[in-house]
């Protein structure tokens, strides 16, 4: 019987997940929030996946449902739990995931190292905050930030009014988290997959590069890691896994301090950009990862192919308009063993619309490779 | 605008080019001869590629056409070509692919190493042969012909009874090929893509091993090649491909004689079993090597990412019947270091359903995981 993977959302990380479901015989299968998305080649649902009926038809027709983001809400997930449905990963996993205080709160209980933070209900609590942090802090809304979306530096109470005002006007009530900023030397991320069975695999840690919350880079392995920083991020993904009970893939972003530590900093239970290099740079690929761990088959290899991967996010379209695809000679042409992805989307400035890979020996020359092809879809050359 | 690569031929050379289609951005669309094939995922048009009208509506509906297979007859593609269709590889090349007669003769005419042969329209023409080439020749139906079937080893006119039979029923008469029986150290495989615009790109040279006329098995680069009949491999595929005007991928298959030569056996205008390691070993794999040719676009590097690269073929099915998929726990937990490759056909004795790759640093490694993955398919075990 061929094996049914259902996706809810449209984007691009479901798309990725296209190429190793065929080539593994996966009928993956798309709920997609309108047509024409990132994933429409694997797309066989349109709707809203805020309304448990429409969830509830879409996975009558996939063995096991999974997720190109954290967004479906607590409720429509009990349902499908309750009526039966492999939901991968469950409710009590992703609820970490979706709610930011919560994650600072069980992380805390598991013991994993993690800036100072507090739940500010008000702004004089922020204001204590910061007087108990030399003065500044970063402030998260604690439910649906992405791409830096929700996060705030402060060094005043005022700068939050905003976001106060409208906890106050939610009937809910609730608090923004204020964590303290931390100065770190870089950030790295690491991915594990992790089955229902309880197999755990990770991958090499990444060194990432940030421009306004948004990756922008990334390199694997993170250049100096091996046995030091590497050891200790596995070992605090692998905790988190294990400890929320995630199952698929999982991405950690962590702060490497001066001290040769890490601090986590986001989470998340999907594929995510951070790992894109291993499509290109790994024997298995995260998408295919996340497809063996939520259908809870044997995990593949995680090894590097290439000493190292670079991955450099196309952001936005070209300068002067026009379509991406002008830019695929020039690209291929300048670049032969560039690994380009493009997901079929609009380019608007600054939305993700592809990347490319380079893998090879030498990082220098792959980080110069990646950023120019990757440069020649946004620039006027 | 997206680019648009139409397909005709539904079967798994189709189907994978699905994934990297799908990661460049290309839209690809497949006619294909029934619903529920290998390329399913990606097709848009069922129908009967003899038939021009419905070749011709399916060639509206996208920008360049292409093949899975060399069955298209030359009123059709000449049709095509009459009425401005972009048609990669041509009818002026594929009329090779089309015809083994055409073929030797015009690789005789390039000087191109091949075996002896000639076209024998009689049995007696035949039994001459024979006498002149040491009693033994090969006999193959110029047309037709894929995975040994018409071809045939003979030592008596009496052995091809049958086809000289059918060549006297044919209106259109005609001839049948006999080749010498080449006594060969082993068979080898090259791999080339040639783009409209001139440039050529070769793959290692591989060794593959055929069982009953099939490929069960290519290993890339073929042991020692190096400098020498890869040389030569590189050479003769390079000189067919500019020599017939192909355009996307070449598979030439040669016989590696005793004396290091290589003579040509067989030719296909497309991606190609022997090629299936580049998937997992090679930067740019065959399938996204045809795509970029096709559409004109600078070839990729064609380097190897591992030392080595072990295909086996997925041959049949389970022994006792049920489902390929079944076997995909097993095959996974044993060896996570192989790429699995499913082609959503059902089993049956002898037919291609799958291959499986192992990469690495030991060759005698990677085969005997190739094998023994593969084998999980079919075995009981």
């Amino acid at each position: 019987m061929t094996m049914r993977v259902g996706v809810i959302g449209g984007g691009q990380l479901a798309r990725m997940m296209i190429a190793p479901a065929v080539e593994l015989g996966v009928d993956l299968r798309v709920l997609a929030e309108e047509a024409g998305m990132a994933a429409a080649p694997a797309t066989t649902m349109v709707g809203d996946y805020r309304d448990a009926a429409v969830v509830l038809a879409f996975a009558d027709t996939v063995d096991v449902v999974t997720f190109d983001h954290e967004h479906v809400p607590q409720p429509v997930l009990r349902e499908l739990v309750a009526r039966g449905v492999a939901v991968r990963p469950g409710p009590d996993a992703i609820q970490y995931a979706q709610d930011k205080l919560r994650m600072r709160a069980r992380l805390a209980e598991l013991g994993v190292p993690q800036p100072a933070w507090g739940a500010v209900a008000t702004p004089e609590e922020l204001t204590a905050f910061l007087a108990d942090h030399g003065g500044r802090a970063v402030v998260k809304t604690p439910r649906g930030g992405y791409d830096g979306k929700g996060v705030r530096v402060v060094s005043a109470a005022t700068e939050a009014e905003d976001w106060f005002a409208a906890l106050a006007e939610d009937a809910g009530g609730g608090a923004l988290l204020a964590e303290e900023f931390v100065p770190f030397v870089r950030e790295v991320a690491q991915q594990v997959a992790r089955r229902p069975s309880g197999e755990v695999a990770a991958y090499d840690t990444v060194a990432t590069v940030q421009r306004d919350g948004v990756c922008v880079e990334a390199t694997a392995p993170a250049p100096g890691a091996d046995g030091g920083v590497g050891d200790e991020a596995v070992r605090v993904a692998t905790a988190i896994a294990e400890g929320l009970g995630v199952t698929g893939m999982l991405a950690v972003e962590m702060f490497e301090t001066d001290r040769g530590r890490v601090l986590v900093n986001e989470l998340a239970m999907r594929p995510h950009n951070s790992g894109h290099w291993s499509q290109d740079g790994a024997v298995t690929s995260q998408f295919e990862q996340h497809l063996r761990a939520v259908l809870d088959l044997p995990l593949g290899s995680t090894a590097r192919t290439q000493e190292w991967a670079v991955m450099a996010n196309i952001l936005g379209g070209p300068a002067a308009g026009g379509a991406l695809e002008d830019a695929l000679p020039g690209a291929m042409g300048r670049h032969p063993r560039a690994r380009i992805h493009l997901y079929g989307k609009e380019p608007r400035p600054g939305r993700k619309v592809g990347h490319v890979t380079v893998t090879g020996p030498d990082l220098d020359a792959a980080t110069r490779a990646a950023r120019h092809a990757a440069s020649l879809f946004t620039s006027r050359e």
